[in-house]
């Protein structure tokens, strides 16, 4: 067994095929950033490329720029590109608005086939520790539609055991994170789809937490289904727009109560009648915000280019590290792991738990070490194999070590919180 | 009478109270910019608060931004903005998402809101001449509630009429423009808001086409919502985000289907339980295009410091001199005029009819002149007082004679149609 210290992680770094990239993101000096997974990054051009859009788009060419820019077609030019990087297929997928409103649409648009196909299915299922917003926004549905439609929540084991007992006659749609945004445990994709389409409901997947970290098949898989945001593992600034994917054979069945004029099939004719666009414009509502949506082109640029696979193999070998660390490295202090430790079931992230988790985490943040906190007592790290390194994960840890080891946590400074987190 | 020739013109412009203002943006060399009420131009500063934002903010202080810069309380701190603008009192406005969006969880609350008070009220108001999209949102709203919610279109003359047919005891919500973007056609709030109120029903204002060009004190007319876009005469940028307002005593009886996490009265508790923020921030759904709303606040910032009662002298006199000049310049031609001439009618645009109105448009933008074209036959064009002048309006309405008195419009050139007019 070869000695497990900061020369033989720099070793690893020095042959890294993946290396390279961490030359497409501007990050600041003496950091180590381990949020990727809640704000990926600046990646190299975001600056230049607002500049362009401002000065010469919107400043020059004025209101001409929606079509000599591109402008209009916007939704649907990056959302080739995120088809590209979760296995969609072209023509299926535009980004638009957020995570949130994307996800009300499509699960409406979901449960109007389950309308036609079995209307008596009306409930929704969806992961007890999915992102709460996901939730809200279901219930949120639900109880617009009234007429016995109704979210009911399943635990994490529940989901990976195949829905034994969830999945009765009355599922319609069963909502889904890929990666649980706490734990970091990764559900697999081809399997849960064909459990739920055995069980008579169709799936929708919030691809928050995995798009750009790992290989995605949407298509491949069977889904029916997916939404996602931009800016975390894709870099796409700060609140950038989110995706809705479709299966290509469901596109021109997706009927959503949204139907704002981009959705509509001549726009400009600006007729008061409303009939949906054929194709994935019709996912779409209002007028974009051009200027992040631009912006966010750079960062799917960025994992349009990398193999995914190589993306997938770097991130379990960064997380396997963390892992082992932590293990031989803090096993003096009353630190767990509660990411999975199999390579199946786990994301790209490494979520550990401390009863002083905040005051830690201040601690490391205020070291240019930047993880971040949830709630309960969960310190995460996200490890992005893009831009972080071997050595990286290994100073991390022993920051964490030096911390722990000196109760340097212990500071008022640490616990105060906030407004986020 | 004086003589109404160019220096009549340049002479009202050197006396113009409002024409410092012109330094505050940024347009393109030998241009007259008469779209302002379709996309407004950039202000000065735009570029490099999009830098800051990018380059700072995002790129050196990342995740920590979300406090650190403000981000996470831009919503409100713009909706305070905006609030300033239309006459809305503090804390009743937050900026986010897209008019359309916003119109729609407006809507959703107003009716959830008549379900209490007035519950056999379903039926929704609007008018046939709105813009698009709004019909298509209320329609699309109706159809999922289902139960009897249905959408009438009313003509604009019903509206001024103060609704003597459609007003009748199954009317719930009616929700207006409230400037035709085609014709130019104001609708007097405060009136209509009364006639709306007497009927029973709430009422909504759409005010897309009015804000930043006209006064508005929203809270003073008794209206109970508004919704509108900041990229118009608020000068936001592309697609900058919308924004909603809410009389003061009914925000927190605003429940919204779109309800995400934003909307949570403690979102980093991260609850798999839902409950609605006191106060504004339950107008919010998802994480918010962070780059696109900073730069929006460059052209609040600039309408927060006119005399709005300036501007709308100023965008009347540039109308009625439009007018006139039409009038008594292109007498030979087949031009009408479809905005009011009574000032109390008129928004800031006028509006003219050609037969070969998309050819004449197309000349004209080809000389710098840019105004915009509506079906059918309609020739748009901004009358926009910060940034024009009267020898402007003088230059245009000469470059339309000289199109039309030469036929300059009939020229296949000019005939051709891109995806966005």
């Amino acid at each position: 067994m070869t000695t497990l210290d900061r020369a033989a992680c720099e070793a690893r770094d020095r042959t890294d095929p993946l290396a390279d990239f961490r030359k497409d993101f501007l990050l600041p000096p003496e950091t180590i950033y381990l949020d990727g997974n809640s704000l990926g990054p600046r990646p190299v051009g975001a600056a230049e490329r607002a500049q362009k859009v401002i000065a010469d788009e919107w400043g020059t060419d004025l209101i001409g720029s929606w079509n000599s820019a591109g402008w209009w077609d916007l939704p649907a030019t990056l959302g080739e590109k995120v088809a590209g990087i979760i296995g969609g297929g072209s023509g299926t997928t535009v980004v638009t608005d957020t995570t949130s409103i994307n996800l009300f649409k499509a699960a409406s648009a979901a449960l109007r086939m389950q309308a036609v196909d079995a209307p008596d299915r009306r409930v929704i299922l969806t992961q007890r520790e999915n992102f709460p917003s996901d939730i809200y926004m279901l219930e949120g549905l639900a109880e617009q539609l009234g007429d016995g439609y109704e979210v009911r929540l399943v635990d994490d084991a529940e989901v990976t055991a195949g829905f034994p007992e969830a999945m009765t006659d009355e599922v319609a749609l069963v909502v889904l994170t890929h990666v649980n945004y706490r734990t970091g445990r990764l559900f697999d994709m081809a399997t849960t789809t064909s459990a739920i389409h055995a069980g008579g409901a169709r799936v929708m997947w919030d691809l928050c937490h995995s798009a750009g970290a790992l290989e995605i098949d949407l298509a491949g898989s069977g889904a029916d289904m997916a939404v996602g945001c931009t800016y975390k593992f894709l870099n796409g600034g700060p609140g950038s727009p989110a995706y809705t994917w479709v299966a290509e054979e469901l596109v021109n069945r997706f009927a959503q109560p949204l139907s704002g004029w981009w959705s509509h099939a001549k726009p400009f004719e600006m007729s008061p009648d409303y009939a949906p666009a054929d194709g994935i414009r019709r996912f779409l509502t209002g007028t974009q915000p051009i200027v992040s949506m631009s912006v966010a082109e750079l960062g799917l640029d960025v994992a349009g280019r990398v193999d995914m696979a190589e993306v997938r193999r770097k991130s379990l070998a960064l997380s396997d590290l963390f892992i082992e660390l932590v293990e031989s490295r803090l096993s003096d202090h009353p630190v767990e792991i509660v990411t999975p430790r199999e390579h199946a079931d786990r994301g790209s992230q490494v979520s550990i738990t401390h009863p002083e988790g905040f005051a830690i985490m201040s601690a490391l943040i205020a070291r240019g070490i930047i993880g971040d906190y949830r709630e309960p007592h969960i310190l995460r790290f996200g490890l992005t194999p893009l831009y972080l390194g071997f050595a990286d994960v290994w100073d991390t840890v022993e920051a964490l070590r030096d911390i722990l080891d000196n109760r340097l946590w212990d500071d008022p400074k640490f616990k105060t919180r906030g407004a986020v987190t």
